[in-house]
């Protein structure tokens, strides 16, 4: 009889489910669950409104997702319920949820149910930009040693700075809330009745590093009814990746219809998921997540510490390994805004005649193109720089414009200058002891954009594969169960062996061309000079624009 | 019995006649003809291959558009030949034929039917770069003080690097032409048997300044055959504009139907027509002819001399007044680009569905804007630089771009690009003693396109009108027929009259919205610094990226 893994995967809008054979990481099924009340950005379910910049969810969404995708799962594979190992999650993060001792989230106790604060902020909620601040400068005046694993900076989506808000604007919630959670560590402890912290979260999202938070000097410095945050609020053993967090519960066995005692992993972010999922297991390949943005993700044997980059943490991907991240905040929203902005009406007709997608349309229009013939060249800043500046306060250029400039030529140069920002980061983690020898992208564009795999091979100067996972994250979630089952049950002593077991590629390895290495050499230092001009300092205009943008928008 | 006057308006395309009455200046009639030869710039009639950027015509075409045009006018108008009491001319300029005594063109002969030299070199054609520089640069060695007329710069399009294009590759043209000449001159002498160089070609074209040409000097140093080029081959008595060059000869009166000896006026470069044609008679007012690209005309009291201008002559656009031409080279097609590369197939649904062209429903998309609000700010050197740069190898820049950033703004930071330009230019009249204290805009596009109206006037911070003549060029050439009949005739003693008498402007002066002038200064501050970064030695890289795409282009 096959064993199987479920893996899943609490995504922004739904979350998915897989249940992955443990022998040879086949999918035997696959379920999403949309969540009823999806990203309330404008109001609670009462009808409260919310300000601009929030984002919520609700906690009951999450545990309908599971009475929904668990049954489905095994009626759709026909699985039995003995065949079930492991249970691994992969979930978005610094999605944070104030809960009492009982596991109740505070938003569904009468008490609470009309107060925003009480719900999850979801990772996107950007109500903490002031605490953020505060954050960061109270870290950089008191010289905090970990402050260099997230690259200097504090992102207002992080832990500390939305439990801050909270604790500023619903001083009741804080009161009242026995614990502080992840949304991963919340359904974990509801699977199992164990409660622990994934240090995949802690470290990436809430500064816990060599093993501990910051102390409680600096809590004080922040607000003095915060002094005692970590043992008050948030306070649960911290557990590696890979490792078995807890065993499934006879309750929640019961109402998910398997056998009570199956091993749940340790859950991690989402996206990291990605690393065992993609098969990434050693340092020196890169993998590129590619959505709407880009989260560049490597092992590496050292810690290291960097400006610009979004964090490094001890077993935070792969046990063993320090799990480096750094971000590109806009790669297909680039391609998505061309397809949508710069494309005529002829090109439109044109598709459809060919019966090709608008993006399909464009690469064929650029079959045979040659580096440096349309004479553009982008600032792939149309939503803002993550790695390296960290400068939400820059925006996009279009430099080399011609009466001959075509829109494919404009979609080409926006596709060319993501690769430039990733050759940035490729660049930067070079610098600081961490090689990378090749590339591997995930996600659904660089499945359907081979010209863009090439340019990504051709500027970035290293072989790069195609990841052959459609869910990565979500099998990397499955690849967490096996872990926690270990050998006897999965056939995997560890997260890593599991890992390399389940590598799937697409094709074979695209490699740089070497006509087109030395044009793209030539426009990527000048894509450098204008970051330089444009990013640190030479030239605010970008700033004085958003300035002006903001005080004259209708 | 009203009296008329003809003007004809000799383009790049066709030929245009009016029929203006001397007293209400009224257009009484108006025909177009389109050359048959066009523009040769791919072959001769023959079959003979042209080079790249060759640009030739038939001078045939200009005959056959007097045979056409005059009696069409006389038959549409139902004026009688009696009522006509003047001819003037306008045309393209350094559009240079050579011919013999006789008034032949070199190319109706059938020994130089099939040699490209022999033919009209258009305005536009560009086989003389190599030479353009050697003159330059010559002109620069000896200091000529005539130089400075032309902002230190010479165009390939000019007269004297025409000709010795023709001297170096075709030297039996050279040795066979007994003349090398003007189009507008040779129409001029074809109907009046009067031989005489217009001070206005003569001066823009041909580095005619102070009553004078370049010495045999300079034409030695250019080449040695050619030390004697004025004296042997540009020889003819050179006559202000407003004066009578000749009469009609009884030849070509009864070829046309007209009667022999009405006055034919001094010919001028169409665009500067315009200029008399606008209403223009007085310095302080900027007149702008707005097309693809625009040209800037001024009268001046003083002669002046700056960097970027393309020339000042003496007489050249009003008697008594030093006119003044600087000019942007891509406007209008800047607007062309933005509807044609950026609108989406939804805005042409829209714009069907309305009823309205491209550019309104630009228009109306931008009703109620801000500027500012789109936090854009472009560079409009989509097609390089005139003034005051006079710089080829520049291209065009949009920056300040968001995911957000939508068709329209696109196209409105295209229009503000154009005024910044604009500003630029009248900053550099300013600065050299040539008031500008209010605008004129004529062309198609000003009248279409009443935002765009609007953007002028508040980021020139000056009331900014708009002719009222479509033809305006071509009514100009009306009144230089009118100057040269005199006031017995025509009822207006010299060109300024006559000019004073005919000023049309649509509707009221527009004038600049205060709210908006303190915004556009910033975004003009703005623009002037990238300007001087990437126009004048600050970052090279637009000059980078010309030679790959060069060099890349399939």
């Amino acid at each position: 009889m096959n064993r199987y893994a479920i893996g899943l995967d609490y995504g922004t809008l739904s979350a998915r489910a897989v249940l992955v054979d443990t022998q040879d990481g086949n999918v035997a099924a696959e379920c999403t669950y949309v969540y009823p009340h999806g990203v309330m950005d404008t109001q609670l379910p009462d009808g409260t409104p919310l300000p601009q910049g929030w984002a919520l969810q609700h906690p009951s969404d999450y545990l309908k997702a599971l009475d929904v995708l668990i049954p489905a799962l095994m009626r759709e594979s026909g699985v039995s319920a003995g065949q079930v190992i492991g249970i691994g999650l992969g979930c978005t993060s610094a999605s944070i949820l104030p809960v009492y001792h009982d596991k109740t989230p505070l938003c569904l106790s009468d008490t609470f149910a009309g107060e925003k604060h009480a719900y999850v902020k979801l990772w996107k909620h950007h109500g903490a930009d002031a605490e953020a601040e505060q954050v960061c400068s109270v870290a950089r005046e008191r010289h905090e040693s970990w402050l260099a694993a997230y690259g200097g900076n504090v992102s207002s989506e992080w832990t500390v700075p939305k439990v801050l808000e909270t604790l500023r604007h619903a001083p009741d919630v804080y009161e009242n809330a026995d614990l502080f959670m992840e949304v991963m560590d919340w359904l974990v402890w509801v699977l199992t009745d164990t409660l622990c912290f994934s240090e995949c979260a802690a470290g990436y999202k809430a500064f816990y590093q060599d093993g501990r938070y910051p102390d409680t000097e600096f809590f004080r410095a922040l607000d003095p009814r915060m002094e005692h945050f970590i043992e008050e609020k948030f306070h649960a053993p911290v557990r590696s990746v890979g490792t078995c967090a807890g065993l499934l519960s006879e309750a929640m066995a019961a109402r998910l219809n398997l056998h009570p005692g199956i091993p749940v992993g340790v859950p991690m972010v989402d996206a990291h998921c990605s690393v065992p999922g993609g098969g990434v297991d050693a340092p020196g390949e890169m993998m590129i997540i590619m959505g709407t943005s880009a989260c560049h993700l490597m092992l590496s044997e050292q810690k290291v510490s960097m400006d610009g980059i979004q964090g490094v943490v001890r077993n935070g991907m792969m046990p063993g390994f320090y799990g480096v991240e750094a971000g590109q905040s806009c790669v297909g929203e680039h391609f998505a805004w061309a397809v949508e902005q710069c494309f005529p009406e002829a090109y439109a007709r044109e598709a459809n005649a060919l019966g090709l997608s608008r993006h399909e349309l464009m690469a064929r229009k650029l079959e045979g193109y040659r580096p440096g013939a349309s004479g553009l060249l982008a600032l792939d800043w149309f939503n803002g720089v993550r790695s390296p500046l960290m400068d939400f306060d820059l925006n996009g250029l279009i430099l080399g414009m011609h009466l001959q400039t075509r829109p494919e030529e404009i979609y080409l140069a926006l596709m060319e200058a993501t690769a430039y920002g990733t050759r940035l980061i490729v660049e930067l983690y070079e610098k600081h002891g961490v090689p990378v020898r090749q590339i591997l992208l995930s996600g659904g564009i660089p499945v359907r954009n081979p010209l863009l795999v090439q340019i990504y091979a051709d500027v970035l100067e290293r072989p790069v594969r195609v990841c052959g996972r459609k869910q990565a994250s979500a099998v990397g979630a499955a690849l967490l169960g096996m872990a926690a089952a270990g050998k006897g049950q999965s056939g995997y002593a560890d997260l890593r062996e599991a890992t390399r077991a389940h590598r799937r590629v697409n094709g074979d390895a695209i490699l740089p061309r070497k006509e087109h290495v030395q044009v793209y050499r030539e426009l990527y230092s000048e894509y450098v000079r204008l970051l330089d001009y444009f990013g640190r300092g030479g030239n605010d205009v970008m700033r004085h624009l958003n300035r002006l943008r903001a005080a004259n928008h209708a």
